[in-house]
């Protein structure tokens, strides 16, 4: 299904989890979006990543929501699935337990709660990696887990096989484009962006891709962004980067303070999945709130005008 | 035991897991800690705390350090027991089994890795709360889960029944203080600073107790402190916090970077309990560094100039 | 006037700096407060500090303040001038003028603006320190300057007599009570809490005195406090900082976000002082606004409750 | 000598203030750094900025620094000039002696070292636009000023005809690419990015140019860079962005912790400077520490192996 050459590239999104009116997991409706997303082309899935709530999931849920999506998938395109913990130990569970259901890679973030270091986070990456025969993708998210990865060792992790690339949330264009540079010589060592509005800009600096929360949404656009990036028509690739932002105007439509920011972004990529039809309701994991009527309508009309519904 | 009227009050140390050589969780040294911090006079005991590693540790290692001390204890003092987890859901999960193996009340942080606001940390404590029948205390550490919870929330809590009380590690004196204040009124409200060095200014405060990480090295000094403070004789207090302040010192003997802020200061809680015989190594669960010989040199010294070898 | 041994001790509290209806420097209602001070058993003024707004001052005000404040002082009291710029040449340029203008003692941050350290910032001391011929005291405020001066560093500064001492408005009470212990030994180094509700414990804990922005409002409350204090009473002397924290809550009546942090508190202070008829008007430095009507009545029922109107 | 539409577009170099050996403004080298911008092919000039040391200069110093490069630029291309201080009052002080100096347009910060807000934010460039007859830019720095400014107020502020433009230093390129796309239609309003080593990106996501202190070193190659850009030649632009991330390796040449943040950056670019014979000395301003020896003969090795010198 992919034209791209590396095993993990391109747009990889990561896979929301629905839940029924009373909080259970909706299965059915995890299917229709893990359909939606593979008829959009996506490249690969990221399972049990922040926009999945996965530190909301219980580790049942956690293994319901794999077991769907890879069944799902039916190796299709390679399933990457987090092991989010705070710790090395409990990350290793995590993984073992997501290999065994079928993950083709496992992402981890660094150490959260405990108040970690650079080194400490280098041997975390490297007892993740020693317990799986999976690759292993470090995910640097320092607004949730506040710690930045710094960029010499992700570099250094990698030029020694034991991370296959980085899915960077960081918000750090900088020491994004410095890690872009300095691990260009690795080979298949894939960096994603976790942004979805500066995807052309990452891809024009040498990104491997993309794991945009948003392309739960809007799978096409992001693939169409990829390949028109592929083609070296840059300026397309922008055009399409600034309708995108547009759509990501969603998840801003929540009322000030109304909900939290987890709730809001999460909350409004399901609530435009509900008006779509993909999925059934937009109830977020406990204690989140859900958006209500107000923004619903909101994001109904940002849907519209770009063409969603 | 205890001579103090509430049951939550006093001197309730976050004891600390110590592991064997091979990184196990060792039982009889557990046991004997626990009995060091009885005969020292604690009122109770805190269970898998930020200062027991709990987020370092699997399920079934919480199990153990939480069954291994309800046995030795034997309803002697009281037990609190963390539930420290990510988000609610897991919260109710962990509180569960605590209770199940005989923890008298649970203490619980605000969600991590999520970002949450008040409203959410609100539902949170009360979703929580609902989950058990034991006393449900707040762990205010915003140096982990970098959210501090705001004073009016916890008194909100505090007055519907919801929280028992509040361990404070926020480092915020004059929050604290105006927690104290605001809560005064609250029968059996109980506020707890989690700050070994500054202990005699919060009792004067008005403060229930503390929950001193230091209190695994010298629990009979904190209650010393303590007996002072109940006997009003408050200069004693000072002479004897600043007497504990210099014992503090012991976790700024690590080389500057060598090991994680985690490390440090629990790393020197546990050599210094091995130096003074009560646990057989200073291991720390993964990937923490344990003290190194000169670092354990160091404390040595502190130890034997403060009287406690 | 004061009783207290040492000439930098007590209550020595930030001036605060009126102004006209039409936004000038108002000299006679200035001149109110001082006296209001002095008469309220001072035993020090802070001049130009960030209570003062000093950083809104043009460099005309800030010596109209200085002028203004040092001749109805006229000798009674010592008075701390703030030198409060962001680097090391410019806080010589404004120590030289304070001096000059009768300044007893000068008062310094860390730089800011500059991503300055640790090593830096003693050069900067230093350099400062050089440059007059009067005390230099260390101003720790971090939520300001965005830079914790380290402990090590300011003992340092201080045994080497480069410093006379510090006021810590770092609300970091356990760096605050380690450097009261590290600096207990050097001859005439005076530590001050800047922080109005947490002073029983400081000086329980050993500090020398205390900056108090609410100290413009109810000095005799302060003075109070600090000889229960100097007599052993600590009872007494928590009593009356618990009195005095009801007092502090005029701090948080302005309506939530309608003004900055800074409006706030500096707002609270002045809307106080015109209640009680000290100043003429609650007027802020541009582009602060001033409390309003509805805040202005909120002030008033506590200052009512409190027994200072 | 530009060929760009608008007045304030494309490689605007903060440009750096050279020292003695004894510390005083080195004007002739200030001179020449002048002549070899404008012989890079800069289209305008920024005057007393972070990277010129700005909050490090006295107010003569920062007069001889404008008179001296206005002399030497001679009209050639516009120049701005910064009015870098902490509250408005100070801000429209500075404006008033830059534009009296000859500056083309102001460049100022939120308030600083104050607590501020958005509103207060919002007035404070109000009255310092009201000030002065040429544009002002705000100036979006919150490493330094720690306060970011809000995309919805700066496009507020564009709207309104107050700020003509923003220089973006904000580390955010999320807030970047929606500041671009939210004030699209506001005819001649130019955002220009400050960090380095992303400005093809900022260029293909429809920002109007770049503020680069290390253009200091090398502005022909950020004006190839730009023109690449206007020609479309997206690739081309990509492959000298790379090769200019390699010449910014230089601030990463002191060894860690040496100097501070500040004095690694623009002393590497001083240092570079030096090396190419266009200033004399790579002093800093007190309390910087210059670079030593070592680290100077590892910026000469990346400006041989980049064709620097």
């Amino acid at each position: 299904m992919t034209t791209v050459a590396s095993r993990f590239q391109g747009v990889i999104p990561p896979v929301v989890t629905p839940r029924t009116a009373d909080g259970a997991i909706d299965v059915p409706s995890l299917e229709n979006v893990t359909r939606h997303l593979l008829n959009g082309g996506v490249t690969g899935l990221f399972v049990n990543g922040s926009s999945g709530e996965v530190t909301h999931l219980t580790n049942d849920e956690r293994d319901t929501v794999l077991r769907t999506i890879v069944g799902v998938n039916a190796g299709q395109v390679p399933v990457l699935a987090g092991a989010v913990e705070q710790t090395t130990n409990r990350v290793i569970e995590e993984a073992a337990r997501a290999v065994s259901l079928g993950a083709d890679g496992i992402v981890a973030t660094s150490q959260y709660y405990a108040i970690s270091n650079a080194e400490e986070n280098g041997r975390h990456f490297r007892a993740v990696a020693a317990s799986v025969d999976v690759p292993v993708f470090a995910y640097d998210v320092p607004v949730r887990t506040h710690f930045k990865l710094p960029t010499g060792l992700l570099v250094e992790l990698g030029r020694e096989g034991i991370i296959a690339g980085v899915k960077d949330s960081s918000g750090d264009d900088v020491s994004f484009r410095q890690l872009v540079l300095a691990a260009r010589d690795i080979p298949n060592f894939d960096i994603f962006t976790g942004h979805e509005v500066v995807v052309d800009g990452a891809l024009l600096g040498g990104a491997q891709g993309v794991v945009p929360g948003l392309g739960n949404v809007d799978p096409a656009a992001y693939r169409r962004l990829f390949d028109l990036s592929v083609a070296g028509d840059w300026a397309g690739a922008a055009a399409e980067q600034d309708r995108i932002a547009d759509v990501f105007n969603i998840v801003y439509t929540p009322k000030a303070g109304r909900v939290s920011g987890n709730a809001a972004g999460l909350g409004a990529f399901k609530t435009a999945l509900m008006l779509m039809g993909i999925i059934k309701t937009n109830v977020m994991s406990t204690p989140m709130l859900a958006l209500d009527e107000d923004e619903t309508a909101a994001i109904k009309v940002i849907l519209a005008r770009t063409g969603l519904i």
